[in-house]
C-alpha cells in the first residue's frame, strides 16, 4: 500500500497556509502547527491592503476555510524539538505529541521590529508616539485618530526606516513594504481627518511593486500628504504633550525642527521568535540579515541545505502578501521536486 | 484513454521555461514557442546577476536543458492567430502548424524602454552614451570599457530612471530593478577602471530586494561610487566629445552641471511586442502600465479573466529573475488548479 507523504508546515500566516493548500491538492498529508489561537498570522492585524485598498479579511477569508477543509490543523502548538532518524523528521510539539514527517517546511515569518529600541523616538515613553501597527488596529476597530487626550490631531507624522536601513540597532536591510504602508495610512488619516496635516520622514520612497508609484503620486496630488526626506535624530515631547522631531531636511539642506500631535513609527521586519528558534534547530545558514538563507536566491529561494526542510514566506526576508503567496506556490513545487527526485532514485 | 492537457506557452524567458518544466512535471504535455532561435530572453544577455555577481548563464545552463527534456520547443516561431472553439484554443503559429490547446500561459514578457524617446539624453546622437544593455554586453564579451575614440574614460555617469516614472514619456511606473542594475554596473566599472570617477544620478534609490542595501553600501564604501539625487534635465556633447549632464542636485539644493566621458542610461522595462499582440488577441485587461492586469493582484496573480488564459513573468509588470521564477512556479499552479476546478465540476 502506498502511504502518503507527510509534510509538517510550521507557521499558519499567509506562506504557511497557502503552501499546505497547494501541498494537500496535490496529495501529501499535512499538517500545519501555528502557536496562536486562529490562522492568519499578520494579516489578521492588518485592516485594508496597498496597493489597491482591498479589506485585508478577503485574504483570511479565502485561505482559512480552503487550509482547514484540506490539511490537519493544529493551534495553539508549538515544536519544542525536532530529530532526524531514518530519513524522517520526529517533530515533539508542546502538547506532547510527537508527529513523523517527510519533510519540513518552515514558515514561521517575521515580528515587527521593537520600536522601543529605538529610544531617541520615545516609544513607551511618549504617549503619542504609536507604531504603525497600532494605527492599523484602530483603522481595524473604527477607533478615531485621536490624541493620547482626545483630540483631533491637527499634525500626524509618519516615521519611515523605524529598526531599517539602521546600523545602530544592527539591521542594514530596508525592509521593503514599510514605505507603502506609510503611504497607505498617510493617506488613510488625510481621508478620515480632512483638515490634518500629514508628513512623511523618509530616506528613499521604495515604491517597487506594482502601482505603489501610482499611491506615491496620489498621497501627494489628491491627499496633500507632504513628504520631507531625511532620517529623525530625535523626537521629544513638548509641555503640550505634542512630539518636537527633529530631522536634518537632506533636500532642503537645513536642520528641520517641527511639532506633530501624533508620531507614527513605520516599524521593519525582523525574524520572528519561531523563525529564530527553527533556524537554531535545524542549524539552518541565515543570511547577514538573520532571515534564513536558501540554497540558491535565484533558482532555489525555498530548498535550504538540510534535506527534506524548505522554507518559504518573510522566513527568508520581508516580503509582501502577495509575493508570499507566489513563494508559497513555489515551495509547495520545490518539496514535490524533491519528492520526485528521492522517488526516481529510489526506483534506480 | 486519457487524454493529456495540452497548455501552450508563449514566451521561452526564465518564465516561461520555469513555468513549462512544473507543468511537464505535473504530467501535463506543454508546448513552447518563443520567437527567437534558442530559449532564454534577456537573461542571455546579461552577463552577471545581482546581488550576488553569478554569472547569468548559470541560470540558463539549468533552465534550458531541463525544459528542452520535457516540453515541445518551437524556436523561430510566433503566435498568429488564436481562436476559441468548443473550450479549446486553436493556436495558428507562423510556420503554419495549429496547435490545440487547452490552456494558454502569456510569457511574453518585457522590452527595455527605447532610449532614442528621451531625445534629451541625446542617445543615438553622441556616440558616448549608451544603455545599461549595452554596458552588459560589453561585460560579457570582455570589452573593455572605452569612449567612442578608445579612451580610458576618466569619469562614467549612469542615469537611474530612464523611461520609468516619467510623465514625459507616459510612464508613471517604477522599473523596479534599474537601481539594482545601476549600482551592479557602477561597482563593475570601478573594478575595471579603478581610477574612473563613478556617478549614479538617481531619483530614490530602490534597493528593496534581499541583499540589495549591501550592495549599495558597498559601491560607496568598497569602491567609492558617488550617488547625486537629481533627475538629469539634459545631456549635450562638448567639442572634446564629453558628455555634459544638467541637472538640479535635490540635495545639495542647486543645479548641477558635470562632465562624463560616457553615460550609460538605465533604460526600464515596458511591455513587450509580443505582450502587447497577446493581451490583444485574447482581449486580456491591462493596468495603467499597459502590462497584463491579472485577476487578482494578492491570491490570483497569474490568473486573467479570460478563461483557459493565464499569465507569468513581467507580462504582468516588471520583475527580478528570482521573483519571474517564483511567479512562473505559482503560475503553473494556478493553471494545475483550474484544471482540477474543471474536473470536479464535470464529474458532478
Amino acid at each position: 500500500m502506498h502511504t502518503r507523504k507527510h509534510i509538517v508546515v510550521i507557521g499558519g500566516g499567509v506562506a504557511g497556509m497557502e503552501s499546505a493548500i497547494h501541498l494537500c491538492d496535490m496529495g501529501y498529508e499535512v499538517t500545519l502547527v501555528e502557536k496562536q489561537d486562529q490562522l492568519g498570522g499578520h494579516v489578521l492585524k492588518w485592516d485594508f491592503l496597498f496597493p489597491d485598498h482591498r479589506p485585508a479579511y478577503e485574504i483570511t477569508n479565502e485561505l482559512c476555510p480552503a487550509v482547514e477543509e484540506k490539511a490537519n490543523i493544529k493551534l495553539q502548538t508549538e515544536v519544542k524539538n525536532i530529530v532526524k532518524q531514518n530519513g524522517h523528521f520526529e517533530v515533539a510539539l508542546s502538547d506532547g505529541e510527537i508527529l513523523t514527517a517527510d519533510a519540513l517546511l518552515v514558515a514561521t515569518g517575521f515580528d515587527l521590529f521593537d520600536a522601543h529600541k529605538k529610544e531617541e523616538y520615545g516609544y513607551g515613553i511618549y504617549d503619542n508616539v504609536i507604531t504603525a501597527a497600532e494605527l492599523e488596529e484602530r483603522f481595524q476597530n473604527k477607533i478615531p485618530i485621536r490624541t493620547a487626550a482626545g483630540k483631533k490631531p491637527a499634525r500626524v507624522g509618519f516615521v519611515h526606516c523605524v529598526g531599517s536601513r539602521d546600523e545602530k540597532v544592527g539591521n542594514e536591510y530596508c525592509s521593503k513594504v514599510c514605505c507603502v504602508t506609510a503611504v497607505k495610512q498617510a493617506m488613510r488619516v488625510k481621508e478620515s481627518l480632512p483638515g490634518c496635516e500629514v508628513f512623511c520622514f523618509y530616506m528613499d520612497l521604495r515604491m517597487f511593486g506594482r502601482y505603489f508609484e501610482d499611491l506615491y503620486r496620489e498621497a501627494q496630488e489628491k491627499w496633500g500628504v507632504q513628504f520631507i526626506r531625511g532620517r529623525l535624530s530625535e523626537a521629544a515631547e513638548d509641555i503640550d504633550h505634542r512630539i518636537i522631531v527633529k530631522l536634518e531636511d537632506t533636500l532642503a539642506g537645513r536642520p528641520l525642527r517641527m511639532a506633530v500631535d501624533l508620531l507614527v513609527l513605520l516599524t521593519g521586519f525582523v525574524p520572528s521568535e519561531g523563525t529564530k528558534r527553527m533556524a537554531a534547530m535545524l542549524n539552518l545558514p541565515l543570511g547577514n540579515d538573520r532571515f534564513i538563507k536558501p540554497s540558491d536566491e535565484h533558482l532555489r529561494r525555498n530548498l535550504t541545505p538540510v534535506p527534506g526542510v524548505f522554507v518559504t514566506g518573510a522566513s527568508s526576508g520581508p516580503r509582501s502578501i502577495s509575493e508570499s503567496i507566489s513563494d508559497a506556490r513555489a515551495a509547495a513545487l520545490e518539496i514535490a521536486a524533491w519528492f520526485n527526485h528521492q522517488t526516481q532514485h529510489a526506483v534506480k
